[in-house]
């Protein structure tokens, strides 16, 4: 059996034809070192967009059956052109959408986890000869709906195809050339990381580093499939994703991360905080809305951070849920504007030295705190939106993260 | 059990978000009179042009199945914004795509005919109380692949789905109000009919009248649904197409119908002409390649009209062949630039004298005549694509289908 190869391209990278054929050259080269190659591929740059705006003619709530059904075309679109590529430079190539690459999701329309994959057809085609191209961000419910995974879904269907394939290595290629201590269009010292962990770089992304969804970590993680993050543009090494987290150095800060357009809920003199928490998590975890939940515990103040987007669907969760047993609050409280800023390091929360830091270095750069919470793996500063870029910029120098200091300690 | 009514909106009838929300309504109100709705939708206007300019930026030779991939997704871009339409107005709607709705197709990918439909899930559906959006021109093969139907595609998904469904009737929504007797955009006196058998209605469709694909009828006339054709933008009581044909008056001819852009491809001394015949046309017919194949006994030719669009395959067909027996002949030559016109009638053949009138019609308006055939139901001649349309409105007026002629007879 041949070693299978999967390659991710994202929209950027496929935005028109004339990249699209550039991206077929790539999947060429690797096809002709006698790999099996599985290609995966996002909506052409803008098609997304397109289509988002013809919805909004139409209304402002639709349903996410319907959502999915429309963007779903999207991926389709490029599988055909990207094969029709293939062909046109003599490589045998098959397309697949997600349901006929037989990617099972779970019923949460809009934002699907994948379940199962039933990678018979792929194998089969692989094993014609043929490069398989699979539509990425999409799969299709025990029902026979057409699902999509949400943000970052391509990544996801190509780290979950890698590893039911048990795939040699999982290739992303997108428009930045690898993960970096913090997203370099803000942070302009930002270093990039050549090798990272599976854990460390999950704990990154959960915590906002766009680069990778933390569930395509975690699929490549789950059979040990390498993640190699590179641009579809130049030619360099990228990162590495694999293995365990090593013991960092003098600081166990790796990454300065953020997260814009972030909503505050608050919940006022909760009556069972403890209770209410367990359960709005375990709701919201059954929507796959993301949310940070801390408690105040000294004035029973359950604060929600989440995603601006999700701000209705947790309203109406929260509505949903008044008649509950333990629901029970004074009353709401909604802020929007607001953005997180972490520092992310294995153990955080066990070296209070660090929090103190954070607080310090955001006070004398004058950023006003709204709240502080941390977990196992991050510290979070919640900040106005406008003064974001400024702290994360901070954080970074604070933490021994910058670009000089990187390249002086590897000497 | 409720009344199924099929309703299909062609193109032009979803061009846009505005023209889709007004097709929401038109579906609305049947739904309102208590009827179980399924409505089969088209490609937005331009969306097909655009997908096949993206096609030729990549290569000439597209395969079968990736175009069929490509194109499907006019269809499901349709479909979901025509169900946000119908929630928009507080109707509850669902969407399938081909495969969803259980259309199956035989593999001849780009031009699939319907084998079976499966209507367990609209039924479902239906039984919920939702109106069912279903993708038209579009089916799943038996290996799991996307088919689409070929031109008229949707029309047929429509008729096919009404007779699976035993509907009461199937309206196919368009741009023009009703069948006439000859395309009213370059025959200017022709006259709208206002019921018309299945036969008649199959007679004009399969020699080139574009309202309506043969199949659709076809697939009606199985199980006697009605087929009723009308304006997307008007109200007007359009064409019924139902029950058995009656003998016509003073004519057998019901209407003139042509084909532009016909391209003939002669086979000279063929040496068993009427074996050739044969296995051509069975060939033909296992692509789906419609053509019309006469012989010219005395002279061991063997002439095959075909669209422009087939030439290429048909020149394959037939290289393809060469070493078959009975495929000889000494040469071949192709000829581009024609277009067919026809008389149709039942019986027409047995009617010497319609043919007759045929050929004196056109000598006496020196249209040049390359061919002339005949077949149970039509009279064609080959004519110079420039020719056509005066040979078109010479041949209505001859054979007394001119509108005002018309109206008189019926006062």
């Amino acid at each position: 059996m041949s070693t299978v190869v999967v390659q991710k391209f994202g929209g950027t990278s496929v935005g028109s034809t004339e990249r699209i054929k550039r991206m077929a050259d790539r999947v060429i080269q690797e096809k002709k070192k006698g790999h099996d190659v599985v290609v995966v591929v996002s909506a052409m740059g803008k098609t997304t967009d397109a289509l988002v705006k013809m919805v909004g003619d139409i209304t402002s709530e639709p349903s996410k059956r319907e959502m999915d059904m429309l963007l779903s075309t999207g991926e389709q679109v490029t599988i055909s052109l990207l094969t029709m590529a293939l062909h046109q430079q003599g490589v045998e190539a098959i397309s697949f959408t997600g349901w006929q690459a037989g990617i099972q999701t779970d019923s949460v329309l809009g934002n699907a986890h994948v379940q199962s994959i039933d990678t018979k057809r792929i194998r089969n085609e692989l094993d014609n000869g043929q490069v398989v191209v699979v539509a990425g961000f999409q799969g299709m419910t025990e029902d026979g709906n057409i699902s999509t995974l949400g943000r970052g879904g391509s990544d996801i269907t190509a780290a979950a195809l890698a590893s039911a394939l048990q795939a040699d290595r999982c290739e992303i290629y997108t428009d930045v050339d690898g993960v970096y201590t913090s997203d370099p269009r803000f942070v302009p010292k930002a270093s990039k990381i050549t090798s990272l962990s599976y854990e460390d770089m999950q704990n990154l992304a959960i915590m906002g580093a766009g680069v990778l969804h933390p569930r395509a970590v975690k699929h490549a993680k789950k059979f040990g499939v390498p993640l190699i993050v590179k641009s579809s543009f130049e030619n360099g090494r990228g990162t590495m994703i694999h293995g365990k987290a090593k013991q960092n150095g003098s600081t166990p800060v790796i990454g300065i991360t953020f997260e814009e357009d972030i909503n505050r809920i608050e919940l006022f003199d909760c009556e069972d905080i403890e209770g209410l928490k367990k359960a709005l998590m375990c709701e919201l975890a059954s929507r796959h809305i993301q949310a940070d939940v801390y408690k105040q515990s000294c004035r029973n103040i359950l604060s929600l951070l989440i995603k601006k987007n999700d701000h209705q669907e947790v309203l109406s969760i929260l509505n949903e849920g008044k008649d509950k047993e333990n629901w029970v609050y004074s009353r709401i409280e909604g802020k929007s504007g607001l953005s997180k800023v972490s520092a992310i390091g294995q153990n955080i929360k066990s070296q209070p030295i660090i929090k103190m830091n954070m607080c310090k270095i955001l006070l004398e750069n004058a950023i006003r705190v709204k709240l502080v919470g941390e977990s196992a793996i991050s510290i979070t500063a919640v900040v106005e939106k406008s003064q974001v870029q400024l702290a994360a910029e901070r954080l970074h120098t604070g933490f021994g993260l910058d670009y000089e200091v990187v390249m002086k300690a590897s000497v």
